[in-house]
């Protein structure tokens, strides 16, 4: 018989497993490839790992305006899909605008409430110095300068939003909704089809932000910590559309896993980082890989990540989530609660990601994106 | 000549040096005691580090609405000043209701943004189980079962807010109002008098939150931590009071230094720090100190240690501070910002103590209250 401390730091790591296990949304046990929909406003790394790997089958792509307009997006992610020779992933145009957000609001809100430090869309240039490019302010149907090319193929008839119905409909309770943009696409659908969110399997994004703190020391940390030292719970992709993000969170999802702003502190897009990665993929591939900007956190690579190896993910929390739509100092900031504290007005409770394994990343990130 | 890398480490501990000396309320250096006036919602460590501080010239102490109703702080800073023997000291009782708050519509914020963690005078219960004792819940004008029994002294007769007008016309440029407790004293008197904060040599206190994190891993730490987790920005004295708070952080103070929740996560008033300091003081406050109950963070108490020994602070940075008057999901919630960021609609820059030495703060409560 076993000590009674040795007994107890059993319990102990199994406790600690189990909790890290249901981080994990299920599907990475299951044999057949996972379904999932990419919604987002470009076509990424997130994208081509997801898309590349055999545990993966992406039944279709979605754009959204968030950093670039989605009819930018949507080509951005018919030529990506050109350059991966998977041109059978269907792709969709999304919403141009957000529900209630406009460019000309954020002007009068930045002169009350403030200056943004990102804009996307919108961004027309850095407040201070910064080191990553600024880039070029477009029009919302300017297709000029597309950074692999324009595409030969075309995107759906359908919108986004129908689209997103249609397929959980025709896949009930399989698709895994993959969100690395504002959510505008996914409140339409919600308030298209009332039973959008319960017939997914479940919805993962990148969006929120909790109580990051810089965990890096070189430039581009130093930089990226603009966003949130002064404002711990805004985070961009919900701060475009935060009306959308409250119905989305308001949703009965079967489960919701939140990667917000905290774990990418200690993650970067390095030159190494990509010149590893497009070494390893198809010539061209590795030649998008290459040519993409470094020094950015990691922020949708963690969602794609952690679908392909939960195991990636070092603290996560059960928390009740919405965000905040009223066009005040705090309009998109991020509203969480434990259970006995929550409102109670349909917020759902989330799986929180707060921090992950860095290193891990990067390997996941190398190996996903390699040719098979 | 020393070695270059020697160099480099001797700038940058002056660059360090100089950027804590910055941090320092310039008081520090003059010989002659330093003029303040105490507002705050009772009688703690904090008013008898400063009283009894022969560094110090407590001008008047006030009461107002907080974790006590003002009446009752009040009586309680009469009889906390006989026990002292300093009944010199004038007491003005303050505001007995916050400007806009009131406990219904409290009530009525909870149902629609969630539950407050700790209400002051309007507390009946905690959410969840919790160590610390519950204060007994009493009206605004119940003065039964005081700690220390009834005061024999009585308050001036005028009210805080025109008490703090006099005083700064009385010593112009000289007195350092200390703020413990909701601003709402401090807003009446500076919509009185539009010249009250700019008479004053400064202002300093304790509220607002920016990014704490836990420090401590006892129960009592982990239980205050509920405070900040899913909502760093909160903080009980503004949010009692977030209108009045807003009125006085753009007033024009010649210095603001803010000490809100993030140093106080690595304090705590243990029972052997109360039994030290109690075993030094005067016996009559000797018996009062034994009498606290331990477990709390060190709020106010490093605002009276900040001004009797700024080497406390081991980090602090110059921010644009505000807080939300807007009623809605993020009331009382603190506004920041870096320089280039703030609107410029009147909040000020203030010095921000982001966190001290919690071994040092001991020592200087010890100290400070020690029989003279």
């Amino acid at each position: 018989m076993p000590p009674l401390n040795a007994v107890i730091r059993l319990v102990s790591s199994l406790v600690t497993a189990a909790a890290v296990c249901f981080a994990l949304p299920a599907q990475a046990e299951d044999s057949a490839p996972q379904k999932v929909l990419i919604d987002d406003e470009g076509f990424s790394l997130m994208h081509m790992m997801l898309i590349n790997s055999p545990q993966i089958d992406v039944v279709g792509v979605t754009s959204v305006t968030g950093n670039w307009w989605a009819p930018r997006g949507a080509a951005m992610q018919l030529r990506g899909l050109e350059l991966m020779g998977r041109t059978d992933v269907p792709v969709a145009q999304g919403a141009v605008y957000p529900l209630m957000n406009t460019e000309k609001a954020t002007e009068r809100w930045e002169a009350l409430y403030g200056k943004l430090t990102w804009k996307g869309a919108w961004m027309k240039q850095w407040v201070e110095p910064t080191q990553q490019s600024t880039p070029p302010y477009y029009g919302p149907n300017d297709l000029s300068n597309l950074p692999w090319g324009a595409p030969s193929t075309k995107v759906t008839p359908q919108a986004a939003a129908v689209f997103m119905i249609e397929m959980v409909h025709k896949y009930p309770g399989q698709i895994t909704i993959v969100e690395g943009g504002p959510m505008t696409n996914l409140a339409l659908a919600q308030r298209l089809d009332p039973e959008f969110a319960s017939l997914a399997k479940g919805l993962i994004y990148m969006g929120g932000s909790f109580n990051p703190h810089r965990v890096r020391d070189d430039r581009s940390a130093v930089e990226f910590a603009r966003e949130f030292a002064n404002s711990p719970r805004r985070e961009f992709n919900i701060r475009l559309d935060p009306e959308a993000a409250s119905i989305v969170s308001r949703a009965p999802w079967k489960q919701i896993t939140v990667i917000p702003v905290d774990p990418s502190t200690a993650t970067q897009l390095t030159r190494k980082l990509l010149d590893r990665a497009a070494k390893g993929a198809k010539p061209e591939v590795g030649k998008a890989i290459a040519g993409f900007e470094a020094g950015f956190p990691l922020w949708d690579e963690i969602v794609a990540a952690v679908l392909l190896d939960p195991s990636i993910v070092t603290e996560a929390e059960d928390l009740y989530v919405d965000y905040d739509a009223a066009f005040g100092a705090t309009y998109g900031d991020t509203l969480s609660w434990r259970e006995h504290y929550q409102p109670g007005l349909g917020e759902q409770k989330a799986r929180v990601v707060l921090s992950i394994d860095p290193r891990k990343l990067d390997e996941i990130i190398v190996k996903s994106v390699a040719a098979k």
